[in-house]
């Protein structure tokens, strides 16, 4: 969810010259996050076998915009890969797609792009939604895709509340002690707080996230919405630029990469 | 999903003299349907158990306003009970909602009513919901939310041709031939058809619907939308009163049981 650090080295790379920006889809719910790791089944791994099934059995890395953690879903991920031949966008989506049955990733979309573009560092904007189901009852259909708060939270309250976090700030109260960023500071484009029923969205753009801030914003503005928090705690949470003044960090699965703006 | 025949006995009824509805939600993924049956849990069988649980072990039938097929999911089902003793309605909610665990269903709401509120006789009117993504992308979080319809449809042409099937109509082509209502004439009050994006939503309601009506319809619906039909072969199809006339039976996990009026 961070940019800083260049991409890993490309592998076989030598002869794979024909970039393409993949516009990806996926329930997060079985996989360790976006990223390959020792412990798991991750999308990017998923991704890499279905363009490996492609090029003749080479590795090729997907580099993904945003590395969205365990359970974390995406409408709109974004990833680049080097191909050695020329696709059809339209056949090369629906090669991906054949390969990566049954997981629950889809790639909507696939374009050529120029070999200068980067998924991660050339994004001018991610979008994250966040998700709560606020009400009573357990959650059936909604169950793994938004984080059930039990009672009753005022949205109008932390939408208020969250406009004091728009623009630029240090944000090193929310973001994860093991964020690799360099720099703590980052400018909210937007952070708006909606309610439709028992459903309570928070929508929000950046050029880009600190690890766990999306989650962290999330789970002090509900310590807004439930009391326990005012507007001037939030505030002087973030002014503390501490990690321990977070109010908590909201589960994963409530959490969406919506979309990602070049 | 119809009606015409009385409930049946209640178990140990004698003694249980206070009535609830309840509404209820549920992901029908996993179970055979709303009716208790041989072959695998139910709905009901489960709701039946977590009552059991608060009647010391009594049976109590849990009386359902529409019998969803497998697959088949509720946003707000209704379903009655008689208990021994009078509880606090949230609290009634809650105790059911504890022995419900870990199924994917949740009671939103219990209500005191009288003792002739029938869920399924006195309900006076049914509305569903038909779910179709249609893209050409696999489905991920809408995998068994919703049914995956590649060819692109026209929602425009299937909506239009819809309203001709509104009103009072025998609908024998569009129910399942092992239908036990007694008539096949049913008033669809309303069959809308619209569009957001890739999801398209048919709405419709009516005081009572013929056993797979909804799927029937939809199923036709989208013949119209891929153009296999006309508007012309939809009407004619519902004019043949032929069961072999049904276009197709759309899947059951695209369709939801929103609401019951009362």
């Amino acid at each position: 969810m961070e940019a800083g650090s260049p991409p890993p080295p490309e592998g076989e790379g030598e002869r794979a010259t024909f970039r393409y920006a993949l516009t990806i889809e996926y329930d997060g719910s079985p996989f360790v996050g976006w990223q390959r790791q020792e412990n798991g089944v991750s999308v990017q791994q998923r991704l890499e076998e279905a363009v490996s099934a492609l090029e003749a059995g080479a590795r090729r890395v997907v580099h993904g915009a945003g590395r969205t953690d365990a359970g974390v879903h995406a409408l709109g991920q974004v990833g680049h890969v080097d191909l050695s031949r020329e696709w059809r966008e339209d056949r090369l989506r629906d090669a991906l797609n054949a390969h990566l049955r049954p997981s629950p990733i889809a790639v909507l979309e696939t374009r050529r792009v120029a070999q200068t573009f980067e998924a991660r560092f050339s994004a001018i904007r991610r979008h994250y939604r966040y998700v709560i189901d606020n009400r009573r009852a357990p959650l059936t259909l909604q169950r793994g895709r938004a984080w059930h708060v039990k009672r009753p939270i005022d949205a109008e309250a932390m939408h208020a509340a969250a406009q004091a976090l728009v623009g630029r700030h240090d944000f090193t109260t929310f973001r994860s002690t093991e964020c690799q960023a360099n720099s703590p500071v980052r400018t909210l484009e937007r952070l708006d707080v909606r309610r439709d029923g028992d459903i309570i969205e928070i929508v929000t753009c950046a050029r880009s996230f600190l690890h766990n801030q999306v989650r962290s914003l999330a789970g002090s503005l509900e310590h807004v919405g439930s009391g326990k928090w005012s507007a001037d705690d939030l505030r002087a949470a973030l002014e503390a630029r501490d990690r321990t003044r977070c109010g908590q960090v909201a589960p994963p699965h409530g959490l969406y990469l919506v979309a990602v703006d070049y």
